[in-house]
């Protein structure tokens, strides 16, 4: 229980009533009404309202099925557009019959997931991190301050805030370096911040930075279910795999870019000054998060803190030539500040499970069965209000009981 | 141009005419007649049958469309009734109208791909790969034995074979360390075998070895294109992405894993014996590649000489609770064998570039401009016969001209 720098965990509760979506803010999500069929709706302070019949011919067809789908592909004019109409037809008051408390209805992935790539670009996260697993040498990688370095994630494995999130098994170092089979034993979460491409770009059309909103539509919550044991066992020389497929939690509610005019701030001080192809830098974006367990607040991380740009991350995702789809994501990587009170995952917070902090009476080094993850953001708005985004939350339910496998050694099958 | 071992380069010319599907394979594609729509079929001999015509409904939907996905998801006992059905109606020859020369139609990707794991399951491939980049250290990675090792690469960049792949840009190490950009100075290929899921699995089901046959639908042949120079610089620590991410080729035609009885041989002796989630092994399969540069072999991997099985991939995969989708597609990893005449990279072949090949009257170290790369493959028949299974065949563009950056060195943007 020592601790440098001391937690903050367990001060903080969690809000007693659920936040309200801001009347600016429109994000776009899919629900199910009870009883109904599954529609495009966007939330509107607690409720969510029908979007298709806001609408008038053609672009009500773009939110006529069940999935963002058509509008994310839609591009930038539509996207103005659709949100224009809906923001004026929603400016008296909400037609009656097209609201539904969201508390009520049924939340679904609002979008096909195409590609999903996590990136890795906070400095404070990657330096956390190198810290903790190569103490006596350089915490960043030689190419850490030259790319945005990144990975391919599980796009089948990306689920809805709400869904359960099962504990994996896999195989992890044991004592003495043999492999050891059984469940997660390091359970934990990455608060990150999800970027979703609508407009699809063709292979060989790098996309510039000053493009980002030409081709992405809007950002989710994310958070990136890490096995940290499973994940160290497996990921050199190729980097993740199983320690991540697992699941990949998203929140129910896109908010689109065109929300957030206020939100923008110069991005971080980059030093070497960076490559052409991620220059100019774009922006970065004032966002707040807030990581509860179990509804104490353990971590606030700010999203400016953040050294490379969602608009880098894009740049250089298709630099090599690579074309985009409808549907890609990509998350910025665990969202870390300079205090502990900013790290955004628990390997951070407990210094690897060396440092536990205290929550509603036990330890905390990583999560247990029946933990529940929330992770929650504002931005500013106008007049110096602030903007709550959603959350995406899952509560983690044990190991199945019904694996091919029980725990054992390694070699001994 | 010193070399152990001695490179076979140069000395068997491809095939002179195009080679023949035999009758029992009929493998699946979609093509394009001249002037007509797309439509699925079957390849036999030198021609593409359209395939929907030969079934009573309702199995003929499953083929009506423009990809085998509804056939993929319909899971093994379609497959089998449809195969059935097929070698059925083509066994007195092809009914008149139906069959096009494969020549002269256009081939597209036959399924879409969900998510795409790429392996690394060939220990000499690994081995030889270790002892270029390590040569001091141990050439396996500690967990190499213990499970196969991975990555997801990028589903959005599969394409069929004779889809042209541009050399991409990108970042690479300088000669005093600092970052370089600019267009890939060492392009590479790698022969792969692709294996295509059709009938998903729910989420929390791990597959069972046993039940590779219950998911998986057919093989591939498998081009993992590599920019060995921006993959190296970018890789540590989360694993390759733009190195790898600019183009994946697969074969246009999908050979049921139905079609190859006669192909199934014991697995590789495993020591450590696998855990348990990876026994029992499953088999391999004695497929016979042949990787050419503009017509003259270069190398003769068997996928025999494989290490990890693809049911041990398959269960791997999802071992940590992952869902399969119908589309998932993985790969072996580069098929090398323990002679130099089957490494399946120029990585192995050339010794980093160290040893190049003579190939028609030049030095091949690395991909250049205009070479065209082929990868074919036969695996065992019945009665001794070798069965032609189609080949992933594309060649090298120059770099874009119109990218957004110069090359130039790092920092000075």
């Amino acid at each position: 229980m020592t601790g440098i720098p001391p937690p903050v965990a367990g001060v903080s509760p969690g809000p007693a009533s659920p936040p309200s979506f801001p009347p600016g803010l429109l994000p776009y999500g899919v629900f199910r009404p009870p009883g109904g069929r599954p529609r495009v709706g966007v939330a509107l302070g607690r409720e969510v309202v029908e979007a298709a019949p806001l609408l008038a011919a053609p672009d009500a067809a773009l939110l006529a099925g069940v999935t963002l789908d058509p509008l994310l592909a839609a591009g930038p004019a539509a996207w103005a557009r659709v949100r224009a109409a809906l923001l004026a037809a929603l400016a008296d008051g909400v037609p009656g019959g097209l609201a539904h408390p969201i508390a009520e209805v049924q939340l679904g992935l609002a979008f096909t997931v195409a590609d999903y790539v996590d990136f890795y670009s906070s400095e404070h996260h990657a330096t956390n991190v190198g810290r903790i697993f190569r103490p006596d040498g350089p915490p960043l990688s030689p190419n850490w301050k030259h790319l945005p370095v990144g990975y391919h994630g599980r796009a089948g494995t990306v689920v809805v805030s709400g869904t359960p999130v099962a504990r994996p098994h896999g195989l992890r170092a044991g004592p003495d370096h043999s492999p050891v089979s059984g469940p997660c034993a390091r359970l934990d979460f990455e608060a990150e911040v999800g970027f979703v491409v609508g407009a699809g770009s063709p292979a060989g059309s790098p996309v510039r930075t000053a493009d980002l909103d030409r081709h992405v539509f809007g950002l989710v919550l994310l958070n990136d279910w890490s096995a940290r044991d499973i994940q160290s066992f497996e990921t050199v020389p190729l980097g993740p795999l199983l320690g991540k497929s697992f699941a990949t939690s998203v929140s129910a509610w896109v908010v689109p870019l065109a929300a957030l005019e206020h939100a923008w701030v110069p991005p971080a001080d980059q030093q070497p000054a960076p490559i052409a192809h991620l220059s100019p830098a774009g922006r970065g974006l004032d966002l707040s998060l807030e990581v509860a367990v179990n509804g104490s607040v353990v971590s606030r991380p700010c999203f400016a803190d953040m050294y490379w740009t969602p608009a880098q991350q894009l740049a250089h995702l298709t630099s090599n030539g690579s074309p985009l789809r409808t549907g890609d994501l990509f998350g910025s990587g665990t969202v870390s500040g300079p205090g502990a009170e900013r790290r955004g995952c628990l390997l951070e917070l407990t210094w690897n499970g060396t440092e536990p902090l205290r929550l509603d009476g036990r330890e905390l080094r990583w999560l247990e069965d029946g933990d529940t993850v929330t992770i929650s953001a504002t931005a500013p708005g106008p007049d110096g209000t602030r903007l709550w985004l959603g959350a995406v939350e899952a509560t983690v339910t044990p190991a199945a009981a019904d694996q091919p496998y029980a725990a054992q050694r390694g070699g001994s099958a």
